[in-house]
């Protein structure tokens, strides 16, 4: 090991002082999301029962930049600034000329990325006088980030739990608890929609959504909070990327390519916005890899067209890819990766052809993960192995071609909670599901009937 | 939550250049450890079949100060410096005048301080050629550290894990083996060590180091790697308590108290030398105070004598607060407390009065720990909990006596893996095992035939 710099922090009064709001330089119209029931333009009056105004004001905004309310940013220092390293240790691995540096959100005390949205989204429903908040999540990570967000401002938090998920890492589960949320299995008994959903004992995060929303629209002092998707919940998540250029600069590099896994795309559009509105604005060429599950395709396979948020249908239509909003993608291990569809927004960039979407088996993630961990140190969370996987690739393509190149890539969570994956994968017995194209079509017969997208 | 800087930074150029070593500022002569066989003082030569010279040197050494070599300076910025936080939070919600502080080293990829000397020992061994090195763990944050150094530098790493950890935290044998190690469960059948102790099946830290030394000692290319208790072990772990230093500095406070969890001694050592040098050479007037649990109360209720550091009689004769070589401890939680002995270092400052030690129950520990998780965040691990148990009391007696009081503590680790022992606490299901005079007496009657201490 040579004595050379590996890690660029920056200071508390680094933190950034505005979100970046990327809606006002994109290019075209983006399509409004639909009233589910009139399939006119939905207005903000529509997202009332479920969010408090000041997170749809900032959903629907086009300022540029949109300043952090300061106890949100007092907030932020338990965790922030986040380190960015270079993986020199990958790089000499990989015998590869290219540089790779990292972003690491798995130091807050969730885990991930997720809380950097779940604080502003538990301040705004604190301020707007709200008692409860309830969500979906996945593989834990969203579920324990609202769970931290809600006890550090007084509000109760309930949460369901896509059943393979539950299954899977019952410790996320007693973290939810130690914070003091409540957490169900979902599909549950509690709800409408979990009642009828009960054939899909493993459970998804449109099912598990479906619960969440009912509970909220059905309770006054009770508002619902999503953990990726939403422009407001990507613009809070800015501040990784924010970062990430300053922490480029100070380690005297451009990136040529910028990689992150993408779910419902907050932690995409959490690093990449800030260098996007870049090669908007001034030219900046750079290039955007977004990371998915083969097992459930959306940005490569899916359709771009108007589908449901959730799988019953109680959200607004939303303009993105989807492989159909009943599709019910097998229990991968990316728990956090298992969305039928995209934030339109990120999805708006990949039909743009600005950002280039990569599909990876479960099984070749984790050799990338653990080539991670036997380098780097760190164990990454399964859902940004499909990031360094195609980090891998490209640094690999770099030293085929016999050109530098610099890489930045998100890794927005550890993999502490995912031990038993690492163990299955291991041990050669971790499933490596496909999704074959009669599943596709059939999941697609889902779409329903609304306008179509160009 | 009001604009208040809660954490307190370091850049990578803070990283100490050098260790801080107590034994020459200790009040009187420590005494010698001795050889187990002639019971004669042991010379660095009796170690040789287990330690590198680099290291011998450097546990025999009177030095103040010994450099860190750069590359393993280098290897601590993939997490130091760690971070330094007010307890703000924790205060509100204590009503107390006393301002707390914590140096939190769960940052690090094994999720612990363990790391501090896990990367100096294995630096040290691959230098001198070793090719493999064994240890011990308990709840296996000093075998996932060993495991992880021995990856950055090359080595192979074999892990004895206590057996009831093993049984409790698969997902920690996960951890090592996905960084290369091999991990057996203790008492295992592959050690003369392990087949005498089988009747003891939920194992201890003695035992576990019985196992290790007889495979490192029986091998010419394998040493042995000792994670608390040695000198040199709380040598390495000083960078906490220096970076410590100049943190607290930064915020314009001294400690009244230092606070820290006892297992072998190393977390304690590391945070409290560089003060402790303070008050030995300075007349700082500084308290410090030790917590060990009450199932487990080497400090609080072990007799000062020469005993064996392993069960099975296999080490150098130390003298230590013991409970008594082939005491078992109760399956606890904090598995890392399970140890019959401390290092002589800490042990001889708790004989001169300079260290004041405390005993908890596992479930006061838990409710601790709770309390610190619903104000601050971090979820600790069980190991530390009990310093959050002493230093509740340090702020509770502050506000009763309605005095200012400074207190710093060492948060060694996050609770990511251990979070079935939170899921029991919160169903009311935690055992609180206790430890009575007949079973201290039973235990104490293991003690060898040594010289007396005084």
């Amino acid at each position: 090991m040579s004595d050379q710099t590996v890690k660029f922090m920056l200071g508390e009064q680094d933190i950034p002082t505005h979100w970046v709001n990327l809606m006002a330089d994109l290019p075209g119209d983006a399509p409004p999301p639909l009233h589910p029931g009139t399939q006119q333009p939905a207005g903000p009056d529509d997202l009332t029962p479920l969010f408090p105004m000041a997170l749809i004001l900032q959903e629907v905004s086009a300022e540029p930049r949109i300043e952090i309310p300061p106890p949100v940013r007092e907030a932020y220092k338990l965790w922030r600034p986040t380190p960015l390293y270079r993986a020199r240790r990958l790089e000499r691995a990989l015998d590869t000329p290219a540089h790779i540096y990292y972003k690491y959100e798995g130091g807050s005390p969730a885990g991930s990325h997720k809380p950097n949205t779940a604080v502003p989204q538990a301040y705004e429903n604190a301020a707007a006088g709200i008692k409860k908040l309830t969500t979906e999540t996945g593989a834990g990570q969203w579920g324990s980030a609202l769970s931290f967000a809600c006890m550090l401002f007084g509000l109760e938090c309930e949460v369901w739990m896509v059943g393979s998920s539950y299954d899977q890492k019952p410790y996320r589960r007693s973290m939810m608890e130690t914070w003091g949320a409540t957490v169900h299995r979902s599909p549950s008994d509690v709800t409408e929609a979990g009642r009828s959903q009960a054939s899909h004992p493993t459970g998804s995060l449109g099912i598990a959504i479906s619960e969440a929303v009912e509970v909220a629209a059905q309770n006054g002092d009770t508002n619902y909070s999503l953990g990726s998707v939403l422009n407001h919940v990507l613009l809070h998540q800015t501040v990784i990327g924010q970062e990430a250029l300053a922490q480029m600069a100070m380690a005297g590099e451009e990136p040529d390519v910028v990689v992150a896994c993408v779910g419902g795309g907050s932690n995409f559009g959490g690093l990449t916005i800030p260098f996007l509105r870049r090669v908007l604005r001034d030219g900046a060429r750079t290039r955007f890899v977004a990371a998915e599950p083969s097992a459930c395709p959306t940005l490569t396979r899916g359709v771009y067209a108007y589908d449901f948020g959730d799988t019953v249908g109680l959200t607004p239509l939303m303009p993105m890819y989807t492989l159909g909003h009943d599709f019910v993608p097998p229990p991968l291990h990316a728990g956090g990766l298992r969305y039928h569809g995209d934030s339109p927004l990120v999805c708006g960039l990949v039909k743009a052809g600005l950002v280039e979407p990569r599909a990876y088996r479960q099984n070749e993630t984790f050799e990338a993960a653990v080539r991670f961990a036997r380098t780097e140190g760190i164990i990454p969370a399964p859902e940004p192995a499909h990031a360094i996987k195609a980090v891998i690739d490209e640094a690999e393509a770099a030293r085929e071609a016999g050109e530098p190149r610099v890489i930045l890539f998100g890794l927005c969570g550890h993999g502490n909670f995912d031990m038993s994956a690492y163990d299955a994968y291991l041990a050669g017995k971790l499933e490596d599901p496909e999704f074959s194209e009669d599943e596709l079509n059939s999941a697609l017969a889902s779409l329903p009937e609304a306008p179509a997208l160009t």
